[in-house]
């Protein structure tokens, strides 16, 4: 499959909601879609579909339109899913929790390999997942390695745990922290700003956006 | 000031982020800045920036930037975050508490009035955040108006409890259950898809994309 070299942010940030999509499609039975009902589900042009989807080679037949199984399969392949990634969740309070006990790792690719904390947790599990102090993190990982470090601890823990999970070799920093941490050259820091989508919310009910938000 | 009327959803999303980098700025005490610089800040081009403000009037001068304070007062005021919206919680479980107790929803310009669920926590309060019975829900809405309900309970309960928020009468449903909500022309819904952004970093690990994976 050709791909161009340079894909825009913009069209990356996509790719999960094709993939879920698609996921969905394929739960409801559907066997294949023409780009503008695609579009239509999701709130895209036909012709923003089929620009998106010509970034990573040819998908879809003109005139059959897209074949839900093979496409999602393609956007997962494409977006590293079935790469065998693995995770380590550092922080085990309320957000930590919440997210070892109901966030779905497997469905976007990532084995969960164990939660670090500092506290009382340390020593139980989560839903199966065992809880070690913070203590033992390089340890873990030197013989655990991990693709990706869940950043859910406290503000004033987030610089120096991610200097320790990048110092530890992992590639990405899922940071749900808040903190903006220092660039480094040798991993990706993904933030998750839950400000940034409630501003949106904010902004589309004062304008009365009649618009779906999601984008 | 003069507004076009059609703005992208995708500069939509980027003036939380100005807000937020703003807001940062004014903490380190620095007063005005280059679309350059800030650019520099974002991840984003000085020709990005000029045109995405330009969107919303007049901002800066040639040669001599944008003024920190007043630029952030301008996109708070665009965002809505000084217009006096309230906002209830449903769902006290670890996501909500995570959310009750650790994000700063006046930072967003959002009032938080309570929590509901229908489990043991019914009765107590979350720093400070009452939390009643989900039964009680249109009798409080009746008389404390939220302009956003936010969705953190079971799938199961996530399509009938949205529902429930829009016939009582909230304009924005800040969705964190990853369930699909029915489209209704007087509710917005702002999802919060976790698997997205990890998906995204998944995908940018995978490349080994040596860039700033938020935008």
């Amino acid at each position: 499959m050709k791909r161009q070299t340079k894909v825009s942010i913009a069209v990356i940030r996509r790719l999960p909601r094709y993939y879920r999509h698609l996921t969905e499609l394929q739960r409801r039975g559907v066997v294949r879609i023409s780009s503008s009902a695609l579009g239509e589900d999701m709130g895209l042009t036909a012709s923003q579909i089929r620009q998106d989807l010509f970034c990573f080679g040819e998908f879809g037949q003109q005139g059959y339109g897209y074949n839900v199984d093979s496409l999602r399969e393609e956007i997962g392949e494409i977006l590293g899913i079935s790469r065998g990634h693995t995770l380590v969740v550092l922080g085990a309070g309320n957000l930590g929790r919440a997210l070892l006990k109901n966030f779905k790792f497997a469905n976007s690719g990532f084995e969960l390999l164990a939660a670090f904390d500092v506290n009382d947790e340390v020593g139980t599990t989560v839903d199966g997942v065992p809880v070690y102090h913070t203590d033992q993190l390089e340890e873990f990982l030197d013989s655990h390695p991990a693709s990706v470090g869940l950043l859910a601890v406290p503000r004033c823990a987030a610089v120096p745990m991610a200097e320790r999970l990048a110092n530890a070799g992992v590639r990405g920093i899922w940071n749900f922290t808040n903190v903006e941490l220092p660039a480094r050259p040798d991993v990706i820091v993904e933030n998750v700003h839950f400000s940034d989508s409630l501003m949106t919310l904010s902004y589309l009910i004062s304008q009365g956006v009649p618009q779906e938000a999601e984008e």
